[in-house]
């Protein structure tokens, strides 16, 4: 089951200016940069008291941020929510109905496994399952 | 300044229905029930390690939840950000430069002091600062 909201994702447009304006909000001293291929996204992230805020902006005109940030504008993107089995979780969730995006975990920054549900069954809500590989205390 | 996500607001058109899914998604046992008069909501909530996520519906044509929802369709409305001192946050976010919705904190679910951020000085997040009115240890 998944049991913490592990990061909220923040879809924006200029990654600078973003950084810029979470140093003014909440007085953000370092962010962790990532570049993830795969997902192409370009995160610069923080933590808040055990949540990630990751800004995501896109690496190239088809990164599904572009898409988003097309079609809704800058904004909260989705929810990851953590477990510590993706592939269980993924099958649960496929037989209790949700529609899934990716039908098995993919890799993501901070070397993670995820995988995301389709907001379609979710009432809008783009969610994001996610495990960390390598399993922390906080996991336990 | 704020030091954690208190909770995440999605917007649902139906309190039953949503709660039936998150029942499906979750395995939520329980919901927190409120109706907040001054807000012109219906919020179902639970805690997910620390972090409320709260299912929210309009209890009338004029609540922002039936304009959000008019708008974008049902989905993430907003993030909660917890402080000790809403009021003097509002000073200061103010003072860096930030828009905000209400210039003093209000009444909120949860006995909480609330208020609201400007998605157009936010990179089109709608940010809420809340303050506990009774501080806990996990607020200290």
């Amino acid at each position: 089951m998944m049991h913490a909201v592990d990061h909220i994702g923040i879809a924006v447009a200029n990654i600078e200016a973003a950084m810029d304006l979470y140093r003014r909000i909440f007085g953000v001293a370092e962010f962790h940069r990532e570049v993830v291929p795969t997902q192409g996204v370009d995160v610069a992230s923080f933590d808040l008291n055990g949540v990630r805020i990751e800004l995501t902006a896109a690496t190239s005109e088809t990164s599904p941020i572009a898409a988003f940030i097309a079609k809704r504008g800058e904004g909260i993107h989705h929810i990851a929510f953590r477990t510590s089995d993706a592939a269980g979780e993924l099958l649960r969730l496929d037989a209790a109905g949700l529609q899934l995006i990716h039908s098995t975990p993919q890799p993501g920054a901070h070397d993670m496994l995820i995988a995301f549900l389709h907001p379609r069954s979710t009432g809008g809500v783009l969610m994001e399952v996610c495990q960390p590989r390598t399993t922390s205390t906080t996991d336990i």
